[in-house]
C-alpha cells in the first residue's frame, strides 16, 4: 500500500486551523450582515460554457475540468482523439469544470434569477474557488474567496460603504491597513491628456506592475506597446500627483478624467463626515488589473507585514452583459482570506482570540464515576456549556496528558469521594489550583 | 448567446435558501462543539488513489474524476486510447477526483496526521461531496454531509454521547424523530444460531431492504443467495424481536451475539440514566448498507413526515487499515442536512427561526437627507445593529417597494425635518405604526 497523499497545491487543515480560518470567515460574515448583504450559494462546478471564456486564454488553461462520466469516449471529437489534439478534445470528453472565482458565477446568477431578486442586490459569498496555477508558497490551487457586491445602482453610497466595510472588517481582526482609491476614468483621463488615448487599457496592465518593477519599466512598457517617449513621461510624471485639485487643473479638458475626480468626490462627500479607522488615500499608480472595472478601485494593504494587497475592488458597468443582461451596473471587493491568515499568524493574533473549544474535560477513576461523570457532562451541557470527557476509566496518567494535549483550562476530577458527595474536584491545568465544586458552582465557573 | 444554466443536478440557492440552510448547519455545529468535537478540513479534490476502490465497483463509476491539466494527450495510456477504452484510460488522463463523502478522506487524514493529532480524536465536518448518480427529486450530484466521528476508543459511552447529539439536535431544529438502535454483531449472532453464519454479509444487504420490499422478496433475496429456506425463515422470525431479554436467550450459544447484547446493554447504562427526548428502541431490521459498521448502529426517521432516514452512523472497528493504519477503532453519526432541510420547510419550521437579516432600511428624501442617513447607518452599525440603507432619494414609492420585498419590519425615514430635528421617522412596516424618534431611542427600538 502507498501511503496516502493529497493532491499538489492542495490543503488538510489542522482544527486550529480551521478554527482560525474559522474566526477571519465569520468575522467578515457577521459584518457583511450587519451591512445588509445577503448570502448566495452556487454550485462549485459549473457548465464549462458558463467559465470559459471569462478569464482570458491563459485563465481558461487554469480551469480544472471535469471529465464527462460513462463511456465518454463514444461521444469524444474523432479527429482531436486521432490527432492527439488534447485542447479540442477536452470539450468533447469535458462539459463541466470547477469555478475560478465568484465573480462569473454571480454574474450568471444574477441573470439567470433576475425575477427573484430585488434590486439593488447586495450579496456576499465566501467559498473555494479552484485554479491550476503552479503551486508553490502561498499560492494554492484551492483556497477561499470571499467576495460582497452590489447590482443595480450607480450610486457612490456604495464605494462609502464598501471602504467602511474594508475599515471595520482590519480593525476588528485587529490588523492596520492603508487603503488606496483610485478611479479608472482618472486613468483614462490622464491617458487622454497625455495624447494615448487609445493605449488606456495597455498603459493600466502596464503601471498596474509599477511598484513590483519601477518606473524605468513601465515606460519601456508602456512604449513597447505604441505609447509616445513623451506620452510615457507625461503619464508616470502624472501618477504622482495626491491631489484632487491638482488633478482638477491637469485634467480640466479631459470630460471623462473629470467625470472621474467627481465621482471621487462623491465619494469623499459619503465617507468624509463618518471617518475611518485605517489609512486611506488617493493612488494614481493603483490600476488593478482586470479589464471590468470602470470606476472606482480600491485596494489595502497591511501596514506591518509584507505580503501584497489583502484586499481590493471596484465598480464594473457591465458583468453581466456577457450572459445576456445589459445596465446592470455593480460594484464589490474582495477580501484575501489567505493571505489575512498569513497575515495574523505572523502577528500573532490568533493568540488572543476567543477559544471555541471546550474549557473543561472530566476524567474519572472507574466505572462508577465514569457514569456519574457522563450525567455530568449531560448536565453542563444542557446549562449551554461546553465540556467533554474522558471516555473511559484509564489510568490517571494517561486522562491528563490527554487533558494537557487538548489544551483544556480545566480538568473536572471524579473518584469515590465526589460520586458519594455529588461534586466535582476542579483542577486549573494552567495553575495547578484544585477545588472541590457542587455541580452548579462548577457550570458557573467554566461559564465566566 | 445561450441561456446561462447550471449543470445537472447541481442547485442555486437564493438568499432566504442559504439562510435556512445555513440556520441548520450552524445548529448543528454549534451542538457539535458544545460536546467537544473540534472541526478538520480536508481538500475537495481528492489523489484518486485514495478514493477508487473505496466504494465498490458501482463507486468508481459515481467518482467525478478532473481531467490532467495541460496537454493530458501525450501521457495518455495508447492502447486505452486506440481502443477507445473509456475505463481504462481515465487513470492515465486523470489523477484527481471529487471527494464521494467525508468518511474515507477522514481516514487518510488521520493517518498522515495521526502525530498531530490527540487520540481519542473527536472530530466533525460540514462540507458538500459529489456523486454523478443519475440526477432526480431529492438527488443531487452535489450536496452537503454533516459528520461527527471518534476514532481512538473503543468505549460505548461515545455510542451514548452521539444519540445525546441526535436527540439534541433534532429537538433543537424541533423535528420529532424516532432513533432505531440495533447492533451487527447480533445480527452475526442471528446468523449464527439460524445456521447462516457463513452468509451474513449477504443477509445484512438483504433485510437491510426489509421496510422497502418486505418480508417475502427480503426471505427469496436471501435463499437466492445460498441461505436455506429453514435459516431464512428462522432469521426473519427473529428480526421481530424487541427486548434484550428474549434475544439472550436466543443467541446464548453465539459468542458474538452475546458481544452484540453486552455492547447495548453498555451503551444503556450510558444513555438510561439521563434519558432522551425523542423516541428510541432496538430495532433487530435494522442492518445499515454499509460493510464497515461491526457494531452499534443507528438510524433516525422523522415522525411527521415520510422521506426516509435522516440520520445514521455506527462503529467502524477499521476505517483507516485501508492506509495503512491497524488498531483504530471508531464510530460516528451523520446527519442527513438537504432532507432534513425537507423536513422543515414542509413542517413549516422555518417560519419561526430567528432572522439573520437586518429589520430596518433607511429610506430618504434628498441628497442632504440620503448623507445624513449614511451618517445614521454608520452609528446604528457601530452600536452593533444591522441596517440597511436605499443608496439614492429616489421615489419615495420606489423606495417603500423595495423595503417591502425585502421584508424589512421598519423603514427609517429621513425628511427635512428629521434631519434638522436629528430624528428618525420609524414606520412600522408591518402594522402601518409611525413614530417620531432620537438615534438612540431608534436603536433601542431596534435592538429589541
Amino acid at each position: 500500500m502507498s501511503k496516502p497523499s493529497i493532491p499538489k497545491g492542495t490543503r488538510d487543515f489542522l482544527p486550529d486551523e480551521v478554527l482560525n480560518r474559522n474566526y477571519i470567515f465569520n468575522t467578515i460574515e457577521a459584518i457583511f450582515q450587519k451591512y445588509g448583504y445577503l448570502p448566495i450559494e452556487t454550485p462549485v462546478m459549473e457548465s464549462l460554457s458558463t467559465l470559459t471564456g471569462k478569464y482570458g486564454e491563459e485563465g481558461d488553461q487554469l480551469l480544472f475540468k471535469v471529465l464527462n462520466n460513462g463511456d465518454y469516449l463514444s461521444k469524444a471529437d474523432q479527429d482531436a482523439l486521432h490527432n492527439k489534439d488534447s485542447k479540442r478534445l477536452t470539450s468533447s470528453i469535458s462539459k463541466r469544470g470547477l469555478r475560478y472565482d465568484l465573480t462569473v458565477p454571480f454574474a450568471r446568477y444574477v441573470v439567470m434569477h433576475q425575477n427573484d431578486l430585488s434590486f439593488p442586490f447586495k450579496r456576499y459569498a465566501i467559498s473555494p474557488v479552484w485554479r491550476a496555477d503552479k503551486p508553490q508558497k502561498g499560492r494554492y490551487q484551492e483556497f477561499y474567496q470571499c467576495d460582497v457586491d452590489i447590482v443595480g445602482s450607480k450610486s457612490l453610497l456604495y464605494e462609502g460603504e464598501l471602504v467602511k466595510i474594508f475599515d471595520e472588517v482590519f480593525t476588528k481582526l485587529d490588523i492596520a491597513v492603508s487603503i488606496k482609491v483610485n478611479n479608472r476614468k482618472i486613468l483614462e483621463g490622464i491617458a487622454e491628456v497625455a495624447g494615448a488615448k487609445d493605449y488606456f487599457a495597455a498603459m493600466a496592465v502596464a503601471i498596474d506592475k509599477l511598484d513590483k518593477i519601477g518606473g524605468d519599466k513601465v515606460s519601456a512598457e508602456m512604449i513597447a506597446k505604441g505609447i509616445s517617449e513623451d506620452a510615457a513621461k507625461t503619464i508616470l510624471q502624472s501618477l504622482s500627483i495626491t491631489s484632487l485639485a491638482e488633478l482638477s487643473t491637469l485634467l480640466a479638458t479631459s470630460d471623462i478624467g473629470m467625470e472621474g475626480i467627481a465621482e471621487l468626490k462623491s465619494f469623499h462627500k459619503f465617507i468624509d463626515p463618518v471617518g475611518i479607522t485605517n489609512k486611506i488615500g488617493l493612488d494614481l499608480t493603483l490600476a488593478r488589473g482586470l479589464s471590468y472595472y470602470t470606476g472606482c478601485i480600491f485596494e489595502v494593504t497591511a501596514d506591518d507585514v509584507q505580503i501584497g494587497s489583502i484586499g481590493g475592488g471596484g465598480r464594473y458597468d457591465d458583468l453581466t452583459s456577457q450572459f445576456g443582461l445589459k445596465d446592470m451596473p455593480g460594484v464589490g471587493i474582495s477580501f484575501g482570506a489567505e493571505r489575512i491568515y498569513d497575515v495574523m499568524k505572523e502577528l500573532g493574533k490568533f493568540d488572543s482570540i476567543p477559544s471555541q473549544s471546550p474549557i473543561g474535560i472530566i476524567l474519572s477513576f472507574d466505572e462508577e464515576s465514569l457514569h456519574y461523570g457522563f450525567q455530568c457532562a449531560h448536565q453542563i451541557r444542557q446549562a449551554g456549556v461546553s465540556v467533554d470527557i474522558y471516555p473511559e476509566a484509564a489510568k490517571f496518567k494517561k486522562q491528563m496528558k490527554y487533558a494537557n494535549a487538548r489544551g483544556f483550562k480545566y480538568a473536572l476530577i471524579i473518584g469515590d469521594q465526589e460520586v458519594s458527595d455529588q461534586t466535582l474536584s476542579i483542577k486549573n491545568l494552567q495553575s495547578g489550583d484544585q477545588q472541590s465544586l457542587s455541580l452548579d458552582k462548577a457550570i458557573e465557573l467554566l461559564k465566566s
